[in-house]
């Protein structure tokens, strides 16, 4: 599709690089809105006034906006053919929404929280619980990805672990989700890391760090 | 599909009622199995060991399950065909999956939780806050759906608020979602609970009413 593509974000988000890297496993082109979370632009309060954040996707066709990155994810596997990222099997892509909706829900917050309050026990503790149904189905299907081979809708967010929680752990001193407790996570979220449409497109390690410790004090 | 389908819930639940109208709409006769939250089975554990809650749908033929009702629902549009939940377009579809995401993430929890707090005056305002979005979406719409003339994805979900809510409010003498603030919001509530396939499968009044009396305590 010769469409003219619009991705209004900010760099170090890895909810806005989640779309990024959907959009790079089908080639697609896009135009990159940075966008300042401490003073929205008209556009991102016009194109998201409900949720009013980031990311937010246009197709120029149509101008017509959608946010949330799991259903721009989910949008962009239906507009764009080439690579799948759902599988077709109405059950595994039950399963795959599935375990992206653990992720985004549960998994990414508790690990989140956890950095936040710099490694306090009881954060870690749930992190450390959702982890482990990771891990254990990681054990369990032992492929490369989630899904199989290929990338699929939890793959790319799991890209938060392979490389933001690192930076993160970096800034503050601190670890989380730690390689004894779970190898099989992180192995798999370095498969994530390693894409070539993700490896080339991950916002400066620097960044991230200056990010978090803005965010969340110095170790 | 002639498939033998199990739905492991229980009688009161919105989010189990759910799945119930969604296979009302497709014609799928299933076996209701009655779960205890406070003593669950061996089965819920083993069909949903991440979750450990209902609702769970089973396919027999394949014996897998799966769990979270906006998976479900779209598991279920996805295998039987006749009335479509979600739109066709991928645009609307996108649309329908914020709509209801909306809803489940942000409608439904604020006025639960400003039921649970007997009308706490924040609660309520953040529960207004959310429904006042849906008020003005329904506004521009003026259709008797959501998305149209149809039930889809957040109707289905809507029916909390055509008759859970009322409930509720009866049973501790509070109102949350009220006509004055938000008619057309009730107006398409109502148009949700009087379709047929949900109008013949709701939970009674009183047992509802006795829920949130135990679960919140009386007026």
């Amino acid at each position: 599709m010769a469409e003219k593509v619009k991705l209004y974000g900010v760099e170090v988000s890895p909810f806005v690089c989640r779309v990024k890297y959907a959009l790079n496993l089908k080639g697609v082109n896009y135009e990159f809105i940075q966008e300042d979370l401490d003073n929205k632009s008209p556009d991102l309060l016009k194109y998201n006034p409900v949720l009013k954040n980031v990311p937010v996707l246009r197709l120029l066709h149509n101008g017509n906006p959608i946010s949330e990155s799991l259903v721009i994810i989910e949008y962009i596997d239906d507009v764009w053919k080439g690579v799948p990222i759902m599988p077709k099997d109405a059950y595994e892509k039950a399963q795959a929404r599935f375990w992206a909706k653990f992720f985004v829900d549960k998994c990414h917050p508790a690990i989140f929280k956890a950095i936040g309050s710099h490694g306090e026990k009881q954060d870690v503790a749930e992190a450390h619980e959702h982890l482990q149904f990771l891990e254990n189905e990681l054990n369990v299907k032992g492929s490369k990805f989630f899904g199989g081979d290929n990338m699929g809708l939890i793959d790319i967010c799991a890209t938060f672990i392979g490389y933001w929680v690192g930076a993160a752990e970096e800034a503050l001193g601190i670890e989380v989700v730690t390689k004894d407790k779970f190898p099989k996570v992180i192995e798999w979220a370095h498969n994530c890391i390693n894409c070539q449409v993700v490896k080339d497109d991950l916002p400066s390690r620097e960044s991230l760090i200056a990010y978090y410790t803005r965010r969340f004090g110095k170790a």
